[in-house]
């Protein structure tokens, strides 16, 4: 059986992909190339399908320049440190407009052409930083719209979304994916690289990581600018 | 007030946009490129927005050729009259995999950042096709997404998903269109028109278009290779 797995190239979506070939389903990987500053993610999302035997990797183009609004896809400055936005429980800067309902909506397609019935997600909602679109709700609300909005759905028992990571603190996250093996040094996390890969260390997306593997107790393999020890 | 239309250069977008304007919204036309065959739409939605005076139209391209899927997008014949599975209800190969997901999640988006909180989209159930994402229960269901997925749902009382052509058929529509003044000539409807944007006639989308027209008693401006009687 197959499913479709959204691979940002991250550590997440890596480990969900990891998990998704753990339970026996055919990987089709489906990233985005939707303008982000971070384009390394790409690269990286087409190794990690070659490591996880994928059998199929497309990366779709949508630019979402045109609208605007995230630090992530525009000309806004990524954020260094946690904000106080985010300290206070808000939605940081790097939230990209309506992402994950894009990325599910065209997962959603992507399984349609391919016949697959599940499509894994790495959201998680424990160090979720803040993105509205990473809730186990908002979650179970987009399978409802993949039901009634897709031909499967229709003609079928419609596509199930699969966020195994979803409860997860970035530690759990970290020690699932070492024990099936995901080659962590693969993944991108830094929303603000150098020219050469080598991550920031300082963006909320570094910072999350690198948290994740001291509270696991193991080594984060990526290469880093310099390493501030994280609050 | 400001509220984003999905404008696609057809006649029902068009319409839906003219409602926004009557209602006293300020228009922001959101088109999409998304690689389909009739680009000819787009050049269409550009002279809509300029008809009805809209404050901005952005066009995001989102390349849905590599996930395929669609005659709309892919190499394969765009059926000509309507087809065996369309007359018993089924889903017509024009269908592109959860275009309107994706459509309703880009417009979602660009209301974030332009700050408005309704989107118009010209979906209709009565003439819809086929399609399972023009139907009501979709629709509520996408409202659910955009509430729980967005900054404006978390922090307010979401983004309203208005289609009020809904419940109307093709003949209704273009009368409602008649009485709102619009520019029927801009619109463009055809799935496959000629080099130089002459509608087929004979396509599913021109058979509808035909049939409302002639249900109104109205003659369409469009400009047609041949127009055959609808069945």
């Amino acid at each position: 059986m197959k499913a479709v797995v959204l691979a940002s190239g991250g550590l997440d979506s890596t480990v969900a992909a990891a998990v998704a070939r753990r339970d026996g389903y055919r990987l089709h990987l489906l990233s985005v190339d939707y303008g982000q500053r971070h384009r390394r993610e790409l690269d990286a999302a087409g190794r990690v399908a070659q490591a996880l035997a994928a059998e199929d990797h497309r990366i779709v183009a949508l630019d979402l320049r045109a609208i605007g609004g995230s630090a992530l896809t525009s000309e806004l400055a990524v954020p260094k440190g946690r904000s106080e936005t985010q300290r206070a429980g808000g939605i940081p800067a790097t939230y990209v407009p309506a992402r994950n309902t894009l990325l599910l909506a065209l997962a959603v397609g992507y399984a349609e052409t391919v016949g697959a019935r599940t499509v894994f997600i790495g959201a998680n909602v424990i160090d979720y930083s803040g993105y509205p679109d990473c809730r186990p709700e908002f979650l179970r609300a987009f399978e409802a719209v993949a039901r009634l909005g897709s031909k499967a759905g229709v003609e079928g028992r419609g596509i199930e979304i699969k966020a195994p990571l979803i409860e997860l603190s970035k530690a759990q996250i970290i020690e699932l994916g070492t024990r099936l093996g995901v080659p962590f040094e693969l993944t991108h996390s830094c929303y603000d690289p150098t020219e050469s890969g080598e991550a920031c260390g300082q963006c909320d997306s570094c910072l999350i990581r690198l948290e994740g593997f001291r509270a696991a107790g193991r080594t984060d393999p990526a290469r880093y600018v310099r390493t501030l020890s994280p609050r």
